[in-house]
């Protein structure tokens, strides 16, 4: 069975597809079969990189010129068979949409129809920039796969276990009931694929641990901790937005509310201004004063680049920080677990986060690569079996 | 020797009058002679409260009429003469000020001259409630008691010793070289004579610890939870403004960035608007959908009303992850400090704090009355005494 996983944004596309099968013997295996990134949608730089990775690998990266996302898919598709990773576009049984918001109605993934869609619609003024792409690829799903079976696994649906003493901002009521402000928090499918392989190890090595407390940092481009019990979230870094919590690549992370009011009263920026600089321009960007991308900054302070030493730092004290936070709120701590870009690669900061925490003895500290296609595809699989 | 000690509000001022003396053992004893509060300068609802300390205590309440420090000032001196707490306004030795803001230069109690006070005022950008109410009660001091030698302790001072990576926001860097947005911190008068006394309680029951690591929660109406080593600060929870951290009485603490943009571009909020709704309208008063006081939230908690169990429950639970945050930053605890008017009070804040922390084991878990007054009187005693 044939799965393909959309993850949309606002300018690009990426694609997995899937082959689900059971062996004779009843063994589930999943295999990709491709992935395709278009990037830069509407832009003039925009590229199309087609990997088919049965059997040989090969990768073609290529210029391409496209206006919108229905558009992108039908190159896809249109690849997937010129490739022979399809004899047909029948064989996709279903699509596994990555939706950013589900705000509080959408806890699991779900089967779309239109209804839905309108709901998802009514979502986009918490994820301005997401939930329309999203809308868009399964409109173009819905008229390029007429036969397939369109789902959406939300970026929200793992954090929406969280008590209200985690959601909850210290505002007035009418901002939580009248404006749906309260903290949702993100990267949720990639949480719930790392602790549910967290704790598929710990069941192995602590059989009796009964409901394993376990952090998990996904750090990247975008970073967030999340804190769960027996799989379950009970709080998170990102809140409203993707903006709150750790530094990230351009984002500022958690600021005093203060310095919002200050630049507007004391230094006469406007939101648009103040938006830009907290979303484009700080984050590990700001304090390297280099580059968004760790990689770089890693390099550069290893020749001594002061800036970029203090970065590590700072990051690595931040996530240390946030660690600790959630043992407390988790009264303990049984694993902690490191996945995105920089939790699987940047061991710098992983030894420091870890010198920091070493007070707390953690028995089981995993680096565990985080693959939200493949959860988006298990979850879809799970759906329309139910069905 | 008396010292006079004033904090001065936008509208209020509150003065103690303390004798410092000498046994002829050399024993030194500091008493307290006299309170007084003038609330409400400017508005129809002022009124002084004036207590005599010393021997019976007698406290009088009075409607008054005053307009600016000055006036305000020449009443608490008036009365100190009338009721015989002083016999001459020349027993002054020194007035000890407490000034909300020193920004970087001020690290320490400094004897006031006139170029002093010039860079104070410059600072009032950061604080521009506070210091020019500060500034006031000093030029009136010097004025009214010209024989007193004038000194200011800053209530950012003692943070002044965290490192980089704890003050520094991940915004680019020319917000903190140009426009000094940085953490500060405040309290900083509270947090160090808590601190000090607990470490003369450790150094009894635990002579060899060398460096201890202290968590200082000073819970009030304002909050804020300071992290030190050996007597030092090395990060704490309000930041450019008293506005950063925990929620407070009517303050939401931190939040998502993302709010305050989403509140100006789509719910057309204006930056007034949103200051007075997170200064005035939030925090603990916002919870509780009652008051800002947690003596009512207490009450109403008891008999059932949720929203106030909620309001407890999420305060008590951002202190505990606030301390574990903090635990992480100090790499371990030695001893943890409740201050303040709800830190000194509410037990069941303070067991609940204390249920999330449990497995950190604390050695010291300490409730210590503040004394802001007088920390201030003894830095001006040492100050003066030094000069």
């Amino acid at each position: 069975m044939k799965i393909l996983v959309l993850n949309s944004g606002s300018s690009s596309i990426k694609a997995t597809l899937f082959d689900f099968s059971k062996s004779p013997s009843g063994k589930e295996t999943q295999t990709e079969i491709a992935k395709a990134v278009i990037d830069g949608i509407g832009l003039k730089r925009c590229k199309f990189i087609f990997t088919k990775l049965t059997k040989t690998t090969a990768t073609n990266i290529e210029k391409c010129h496209i206006t919108h996302h229905e558009e992108g898919i039908k190159l896809i598709l249109e690849t997937l068979l010129k490739t022979k990773c399809l004899k047909d576009l029948g064989e996709i049984t279903a699509v596994g949409h990555r939706v950013v918001h589900g705000g509080e109605k959408y806890t699991k993934p779900t089967l779309l129809n239109n209804k839905i869609l309108k709901e998802i619609e009514k979502l986009s003024s918490l994820a301005p920039l997401h939930n329309p792409a999203n809308l868009a690829s399964i409109k173009a799903c819905q008229k390029l796969l007429p036969q397939a079976k369109q789902t959406a696994v939300f970026d929200t649906a793992f954090h929406q276990t969280m008590p209200e003493k985690a959601y909850l901002y210290a505002i007035p009521k009418q901002f939580y009931k009248k404006h749906q402000i309260r903290r949702y928090g993100f990267h949720g499918t990639s949480h719930k694929y790392v602790i549910n392989e967290a704790l598929k190890i710990l069941k192995k090595s602590s059989p009796r641990l009964t409901a394993p407390k376990i952090i998990s940092c996904h750090l990247g481009n975008g970073s967030s901790i999340t804190a769960s019990i027996a799989g379950k979230c009970i709080d998170t870094t990102m809140g409203f937005t993707p903006m709150e919590g750790l530094p990230m690549g351009t984002r500022s992370g958690s600021i005093d509310p203060g310095i919002i009011l200050h630049l507007t009263n004391n230094l006469k920026f406007t939101t648009k201004e103040i938006d830009n600089l907290l979303n484009h321009k700080s984050g590990l960007l700001a304090l390297s004063d280099l580059s968004s991308d760790m990689r770089d900054i890693h390099q550069a302070a290893e020749k001594g680049h002061k800036a970029s030493v203090l970065t590590i730092e700072i990051l690595s004290y931040q996530i240390a920080k946030q660690c600790g936070a959630y043992t407390a709120a988790l009264q303990g701590i049984d694993a902690l677990i490191f996945t995105g870009g920089i939790g699987e690669h940047a061991f710098y900061i992983r030894d420091k986060v870890c010198a920091y925490l070493k007070f707390l003895h953690i028995k089981k500290i995993l680096i565990i690569p985080t693959n939200e296609e493949k959860q988006i595809a298990m979850e879809t699989i799970e759906l329309i079996s139910e069905c």
